[in-house]
């Protein structure tokens, strides 16, 4: 006997006939004599339709009242999952947050969760019953609704993982698994078995949307392993580990992409200390994420100049802070953003030399100019020009043999 | 300054337009200085989905999780109601049920109203605030998610008004008023400026869906002054009252009609006692519920006819469980459901004389054949043939002068 955390994205809730399905997958598990805890988000859709209403309304619709709106979407696909796992016998109530409650701290739209009770979960498991918890929100210690951002089910599961010692923590989705890359776009791209937790951090900082960051973080510092698997096939998935527990055959892991990104070059600005401090002062004021920044050391010693990335929806805005700001002096300003940004992943990395090279090398190969560069200690990103995206990511593929 | 309840039905917040429009009248009554609870419907259609969601699943859902269910409906309502009220200026927080609470007792989709805390939400309004309460729903003693039946706001606006004390109680919704009868099938139908609970009692558990009738009963029991009025003109609407606030210059005061009846005629029952009681023991038994019921005197003092109306949905399990009774003998069953049931309403009918005899002389005027009747001392009912309904309304209109 387990204890569990069976967690339904939502697709996997996105329609009567999927809930359904989703729960013959709990009434499965708790036939084998299992405790589980099923953490549901809401069903396909119905968050982008709230947030459309309260975007109707104000752009700037009052937070404290859109936690509460975005709440009865997992309201809703808890119920349903309750009721249909009644309606197949097994014993099941739904818990809403304030009912646990699960405790959260933070603002409002972006609270995280600091505890939970778990006396009355755990009695009605030990009964022999299933609870069910909508994911996403909390209540704060004012007794408010929160929630956690979006994807946030991913965390609620993780916490329940956590606060509940649970054995596993499943996360079913509309995918099979982490692929190297995104199969829609790289056929080649193949499922992984095993990933380290820093793996799938950076692949799902990079762009791969299987989980939510905050929660591989989190699953991480605990040491709790999930599971990302299909709700509708059978395949056994991925398992998300600690690194300890991965015999490393390949030293690059999945390679990641972004379409999102704009790049930044100030040429001749100033080289003397304090001017890169001078330039990201607006942009940071301005909750401008700076992503890449690249500066090469001057010729002269007097001119250098500064290549940066950000998200492309901020590229206006960073344009105007810089030009408006009489501090920054440069002479002119180039902006890019039909740029995206490619990294190779892989915790082997850091033990193997030549990683790097092998990656430019390759690209050169297919006449691909790097613009930018970046890396981490397992992570090597680049910035090219955008409509060499997928050549460069089949390049990679065949390179790191992934395919 | 004063205290007030108001009221939206689901049509008033049926679009992200109409709850914008209904964020409006509160802000002109909270301008005016007045302390302002809202009670609020969910979204037109939005509780049919969800039913339909829970019927596509098991049409015997578990009521604990269609509770849970249906409470989203609301829920968002309210949220929506207090995000446009704060970017109107206006400043507003909704309250959950178990935020308040609002605590009732009694079983799942049909629970009762039994208390709630008023501090919190009085302080809130006397710092100026709006409080948004969604309708229909509430918390049990043990912590989980009630609801109180189809039309339940009104009955959550009641008690609201009752429990908070308030100076009045506006019900928003989308007809101007109460009608002396269905404006769109008769076009001479008046809107009534005022009428007394009992009237409004009638008309509305007679099919006149203006108000749910356990709501107006609540109303009637605490001397609550209601009114109903459009949210989309600025009309006047109608005042339900206390009988004394009423200066009676008509006799009826409306005409309602369902057409929801079916009934059944027993010939050769019989006439001893106890017979009646074994008639409808098996149909009290099934839930069926009887509406009306006529025995005449017999002739020869052995055997008598026995009619009775029932829902239209029940006819066929009532007629099966007659003729499968063995204690229950007769001679021929009669059926007819192509009847509609006619009633006039009217507090002053108790003290004038002759309205029952000038009801049955103006149908017999137009040639209307009264199948059976019944009466109460504020309501006289008459079956008749159902493709006569119309006529037999617009006569009893011209008849009592509503028109």
């Amino acid at each position: 006997m387990a204890k569990k955390v069976l967690k339904f994205g939502g697709t996997s809730v996105g329609s009567i006939d999927r809930i359904v399905h989703a729960a013959k997958i709990v009434k499965k598990e708790h036939d084998r004599g299992n405790e589980v805890i099923v953490v549901v988000s809401a069903m396909a859709g119905t968050t982008n339709n709230l947030i459309t209403h309260s975007e109707s309304i104000s752009k700037k619709f009052n937070k404290r009242e859109l936690d509460v709106l975005l709440a009865s979407g997992e309201q809703v696909a808890s119920a349903l999952i309750a009721g249909a796992l009644n309606n197949l016998g097994v014993k099941s109530k739904s818990w809403m947050n304030w009912q646990i409650p699960i405790l959260t701290e933070g603002e409002h739209t972006n609270s995280r969760i600091v505890n939970m009770k778990v006396k009355g979960i755990n009695d009605y498991l030990s009964e022999g019953g299933v609870a069910v918890i909508p994911g996403f929100q909390g209540i704060s210690k004012s007794g408010d609704i929160t929630s956690i951002g979006r994807g946030g089910s991913d965390a609620t599961a993780v916490a329940i993982a956590k606060i509940f010692d649970t054995d596993s923590c499943e996360i079913y989705t509309d995918v099979e698994g982490v692929y190297s890359s995104d199969p829609k776009k790289i056929p080649v791209a193949k499922k992984i078995n095993k990933i380290s937790y820093e793996e799938m951090l950076e692949l799902s900082s990079l762009g791969t949307k299987v989980m939510q960051p905050s929660a591989v973080q989190t699953a991480m510092m605990y040491d709790i392993p999930l599971q990302v698997k299909s709700t509708f096939t059978e395949q056994k998935g991925t398992e998300i580990t600690n690194q300890d527990n991965i015999d490393y055959t390949k030293v690059v892991t999945g390679v990641a992409y972004s379409k999102d990104d704009a790049k930044i070059t100030l040429i001749g600005v100033e080289d003397k200390p304090g001017v890169a401090a001078d330039i990201f002062e607006p942009l940071s004021k301005n909750e401008i994420n700076v992503d890449m920044v690249i500066q090469n050391i001057s010729a002269d010693g007097k001119k250098t100049d500064l290549t940066f990335t950000i998200k492309r929806q901020d590229k206006n805005t960073a344009a105007s802070l810089l030009k408006n700001n009489k501090k920054i002096k440069y002479e002119t300003m180039q902006m890019n953003d039909k740029v995206s940004k490619i990294s190779i992943v892989g915790a082997g990395m850091v033990a193997t030399p030549g990683i790097t090279y092998k990656m430019f090398r390759s690209l050169a190969e297919e006449k691909i100019n790097i613009l930018a560069i970046s890396t981490s200690e397992i992570k090597v990103s680049v910035i090219i020009d955008e409509e060499l995206t997928i050549r460069a990511l089949k390049k990679l593929h065949k390179t790191f043999k992934l395919d």
